[in-house]
């Protein structure tokens, strides 16, 4: 027998009707591959949460001003925000990485500094980023992960904080996936009416202004996103280390996007933990033909999916290596 | 401010944006109100799994032979089973209690022998139990849960196990609800086809053999189900005593409604755990007008979908807690 073969008759003779877990058996059979093991365990789980600044956000694409970024950084510093509650919570070990803050961060607080730039420029007017700036995104992100990996963590979860990153992640999804910018655009973290009008009119012409380059990477660069792309870089090297990745709501799949664009294979390795109430992501995860574990209302970001969808992570290798088999507990099966 | 202004401001003013947490910010408001404070806690919580045969099994009405249901027990007594597992995992106390298992359990057996009769009859050929053995079942359900509040807790959800029970709980939410019979049968553990046309053709026919009473206790005595109907006084109990009230799949959710029957108000201390795959439950849930917190597809009961849930309520009453407001972190507000 194979080790899908293997994994699959250890989850049906479990003590319970054939299937009745649900997804926790699909969760179960697909980490035991990734781990390529009957017995997978998951070993100091992380959630990175990357924070940058956007161009974009002066142009009025977000309910709240630029400034709430740093002050956002701060407060996960501090303790106080809900990935910090529900990343103590669940055991998981919170990092919070400057991927390009419009604000300067005292070297001693507990942040990884690696910062791109001050922000993006604003994409509407010119080149978010450069070629190069994409390049060391994606490095940096790599470089993070490969860290945490080297401290002996196989499991990942990629958070995001930055004013206006909605904006950027619906261009993204919309030239990556070619679905139409306006399904791409929802509220973010409260656009409504004649704001999230103005957020669809603001991004379809920044497209439209766009012609300069069919070339991936300047795509990319153009239209940014510091924090996007160190999470893209950190979930490929997460790959490349045969790590679990798992992915919050919209921003995240996103970054998920970009890096999936460079290596498809990486969906093997990945749990979509929160679908979100911004209305493209249910969009995106049809795109990518996957489905969320949780549909909580949630509209947060910070990895906040990833640490409320843990334990049932957690549950769904702990029932295989955990269960009795009908063997073993003198259990009569099916009719 | 009314308590609930006041936890409506609380929850408005932490640090997210508005409505940003979903379906986590309702539950906090239900919970800080069931409890009757702004810092809510749950205390020492409990899974009670009543298990019962039913007579109506020996009409071939389940994939599983009725020795499953003491096998099972013994399993839950061994710590193999799945609501073993997850209750461990998440710290959840598990309370076993034979309801009227058709098998003789050794009395040293850490079970709570609260046995009303060794299973029902079948109620395809006369009353499953007689209404004396009903209101047996609702008062030994009451001193369980008084037990558990005595010790200190505040918090229990219910499980079941029952070799034959969805077909008894589609007969009682069919009397309750007034749904036609055939909208409220599904797979149960693994019915199909023929075998689900069997089942639903054999509760038509109970159902039209029925004629006898209106008194609701006399139908309900008819068709019977021991574990339901502690359950039901498990329940009705958990709200004299102010509790949280967890409600798992398709046949707690029955055990839900026969309570509910006697005293509408327990709704505001319930939170519904998981939807189950069987399909009546869905039309349940929307019955009683309410939204479960989980959709993974699991049909197994035991209470595993409240084990599964509880992380996720008790984050709930973590962010209410425990994260910090827009003033406390210095960070702005909305535009």
């Amino acid at each position: 027998m194979s080790l899908i073969e293997k994994l699959q008759h250890k989850i049906d003779f479990k003590t319970k009707p054939l299937g009745s877990l649900g997804q926790l058996e699909k969760i179960a059979l697909q980490i035991g591959q990734v781990f390529n093991t009957l017995t997978p365990e998951i070993r100091n789980p992380h959630i990175l949460v990357f924070a940058a600044d956007h161009g974009i956000a002066k142009e009025g694409v977000s309910a709240y001003p630029a400034e709430v970024t740093p002050q956002m950084v701060l407060n996960f510093v501090n303790g106080g925000a809900a990935i910090n509650v529900f990343s103590k919570q669940n055991g998981l070990t919170l990092k919070v990485i400057d991927a390009g803050v419009n604000f300067d961060f005292d070297d001693s607080l507990p942040i990884i500094h690696q910062k791109v730039g001050k922000g993006t420029k604003s994409f509407l007017e010119q080149a978010a980023m450069s070629v190069d700036q994409l390049k060391d995104c994606l490095q940096k992100g790599k470089q993070i992960v490969q860290e945490i990996y080297e401290k002996g963590s196989n499991c990942v979860g990629f958070g995001e904080m930055g004013i206006g990153n909605t904006a950027t992640s619906s261009i993204l999804m919309s030239i990556l996936t070619k679905i139409p910018i306006q399904d791409c655009v929802g509220s973010g973290t409260g656009v409504v009416n004649e704001a999230l009008d103005k957020k669809i009119s603001i991004l379809k012409s920044a497209l439209e202004k766009y012609k300069t380059s069919e070339v991936l990477d300047e795509k990319l660069a153009h239209f940014g996103g510091f924090e996007i792309y160190q999470m893209a870089g950190g979930i490929l090297q997460a790959f490349e280390n045969n790590m679990l990745i798992l992915v919050d709501g919209f921003i995240s799949s996103v970054a998920f996007l970009v890096a999936y664009t460079y290596q498809p294979k990486i969906l093997k390795n990945t749990l979509f933990c929160h679908c979100s109430q911004e209305k493209a992501h249910k969009a995106l995860l049809n795109h990518l033909n996957v489905k969320a574990l949780l549909d909580l209302e949630l509209r947060l970001g910070e990895g906040t999916g990833v640490a409320l969808a843990f334990p049932i992570i957690q549950s769904a290798v702990n029932f295989l290596n955990q269960m009795a088999s009908f063997e073993e507990a003198g259990v009569s099966e099916s009719i």
